[in-house]
């Protein structure tokens, strides 16, 4: 069954804002078993919108949008579709009461306004919008006059804002697309996800071993962000489970080392998961990062469970006054160097009375490389308490964004690395 | 003129990736006249690819197409395009030896299937790839033998990295479109980004004041973001500079207060170029945040010469070890509190010597709110040399990573709006 997704919105066109439904519901929708054809983006236009959707129509068994639904004079996605499909639009009262009760739980008085967005198109199943005030539709379009066979088609129209319509995919929406729309076979999808081996080396090691399992049906599919490759395994059918079993175990004798996690987790869930497991808290040391190590430890709920703190060091004399780092071990080796790195994740330890400490410092760019030392040049240290210092220098000749995030991540790889040895 | 973006990947439709090129060319091509009307992501499929690029050729005078011409086997843009345009492709002697010394620079044995980038389609123009190995190729499509009239198009071709595809727009394509594809009139465009006023509020106080001015062929949009609402003031013709230096100063007489940049600029920017400029230094103390702050301020170049740096003090025996808050004050106002906040600024600025210092403490959730502090509940503090310290509530009842976005643009403006006094 084809699926495709059309986002509505001139913002989007314009680039004032990032789209990112896409890469957010392909991946909710891919690991169901429903993999996105295609996606279009077109203008809060009633003429562009109408024609995008009668065209996916055309095609799809599931056409999904997004935005419009909203109460301003620009969301007529709600009104154009009613129209298009002859339903009329009719009050449902309980999404009026929920509008009505929204406005006041926060103590806001109410435009008569956005009452348009409890208007319904007839025979519509509803989505409650438990973050916001535009309810989700679903609409079965039979007969689907725009397909040539006549197939029904279901149309999904989904709010614009994220954390709208984030909650009411997981909670709503896909359990709807379940029901409604069954796979033939049971789907079944795991990814495994590396850091610190390259895509094309990976392919190298693995596709020759795979082979015989992607014979027999098993899909495999590799996607490669900087520094990271997520290893993807999936298909249909019973004999699904065992393939993926089998073809996890053989990528796990190659490279078990480099894989940190699975599926939806990223390295600082992981790491934040290991130490509030273990009851061990860490504390970091950043220089070149500025503050990007300890956003991501803190982007994990229950982090502040773990987190001793951090110091964001960026001149030397911050690393001496917060960190104790000797200022002959600055002059003599520089502050981006093997001796620097240890001397901040030692501080570190000592002045959070942490488990871990991690350190950065290194050249983000665009100014302050040497030939010695050259832009992207990182030295990431780890104290632990009981154990010996590490310290590994890595290159990132990336702007300035990607080297801090590339860096992020092997800092916190080298973590996982040494909870994992000694757990 | 139409314009459409075909992105291709698999990848996108699976949600591996996020597609960032709508957002990025989407705003390049905005802010010199040429708006998209449309963006579509196909998959690696030689059928859906050459689809997507036929209907584009019905419609518009110009199709962008980003992503597979790579080596690899999944990359076959280029070939079908040549394909499907019966142009042969040829070997370009100059691409091949740019591709030779790629691999020699990095000191990288080079893959013979590499080579499969300098073919180029007949009469291609070619974009010479700075960043990698694949160039951009530009076709002009005539007789358009896929669009009724038959209307001459121009097919662009460009890489999919965005760091080869965002310098190959800027020094090559964008000024290409312009000889090529140039505009009936000038096109003059100009964005005031404000932060602390919503989207409503700012309609409401403006619309009426500019409708004059939009009667002579003023465009006004509103963008809102958490916390930030973009205006954005485009048009053509000879009379549009005058129509939108009227605008603007229509718009900072209501509201310059709020009004903390123009066009591209972001808040860490502004406040950094500011520190720049005054020789002035900035320290933070960050609990909730949790290194964010930091971050925003050293993605900025040159961020080295004004920031002093941070202290990350989640835990309350951080805030007292690294910033002297008073246990007392702890004990008596709880950490979420005006009187923490102001201790926190006051203690970065002591220990780091800074000319200012930004603290942040605050309940990001989705645990540790109360009754009388629920979840979203922070304050912000900022203290300089010589002045009063200054605590602001704010209140963002919004997830994890948006809460801690809203609140470091906050920090940002508060110490903006006092630099901004004193300059």
């Amino acid at each position: 069954m084809e699926i495709e997704l059309i986002t509505t919105g001139t913002e989007l066109l314009l680039g004032r804002v990032l789209n990112t439904h896409q890469q957010w519901l392909g991946q909710r929708l891919a690991d169901s078993g429903h993999t996105l054809s295609r996606q279009v983006t077109v203008p809060d236009n009633g003429q562009a919108i109408r024609e995008a959707v009668q065209t996916a129509l055309g095609r799809a068994g599931l056409v999904i949008t997004t935005g419009g639904l909203g109460p301003t004079s620009d969301d007529i996605t709600r009104g154009m579709i009613a129209d298009m499909l002859a339903r009329p639009l009719c009050r449902d009262d309980s999404i009026a009461s929920h509008i009505e009760s929204f406005f006041e739980r926060r103590n806001r008085p109410m435009p008569e306004s956005v009452l348009v967005q409890a208007q319904v198109p007839k025979g519509a199943v509803v989505f409650p919008n438990e973050h916001g005030t535009a309810p989700g539709l679903a609409i079965e379009v039979s007969p689907n006059t725009f397909h040539e066979s006549g197939k029904p088609a279901w149309l999904l129209m989904l709010p614009g804002p994220p954390r709208e319509l984030r909650p009411m995919v997981d909670d709503q929406a896909l359990p709807f697309i379940k029901k409604h729309l069954p796979l033939e076979q049971a789907f079944h999808c795991r990814t495994l996800r590396s850091l610190g081996i390259g895509e094309s080396t990976v392919e190298e090691m693995l596709l020759g071993q795979l082979k015989p399992l992607m014979d027999r049906g098993l899909d495999l599919g590799f996607c490669a962000r900087t520094g990271q490759v997520d290893i993807r395994l999936s298909g249909s059918g019973p004999e699904m489970p065992a393939l993926i079993a089998e073809a996890e175990a053989t990528i796990r004798a190659a490279i078990d080392k480099q894989i940190y996690g699975t599926d939806d987790e990223t390295i600082e869930q992981v790491v934040v998961g290991r130490l509030i497991a273990t009851g061990e808290t860490l504390a970091v040391a950043e220089s070149c990062t500025g503050g990007l190590l300890g956003h991501h430890i803190t982007n994990v709920p229950g982090a502040s469970a773990i987190f001793a703190g951090g110091m964001l060091t960026y001149s030397n004399e911050m690393k001496q006054i917060l960190l104790g780092v000797n200022e002959s071990t600055l002059a003599q080796h520089g502050a981006v160097s093997k001796e620097v790195a240890v001397e901040m994740a030692e501080g570190a330890l000592a002045v959070s009375g942490a488990d871990h400490a991690l350190s950065v410092t290194g050249i983000a760019g665009p100014d302050g490389g040497t030939a010695d030392k050259p832009v992207g040049t990182v030295w990431l240290g780890l104290t632990s308490k009981g154990s010996r210092p590490l310290a590994i220098r890595k290159f990132h000749p990336y702007d300035r964004e990607t080297f801090k995030h590339a860096t992020v991540h092997q800092a916190l790889e080298m973590l996982r690395r040494r909870l994992q040895k000694t757990g």
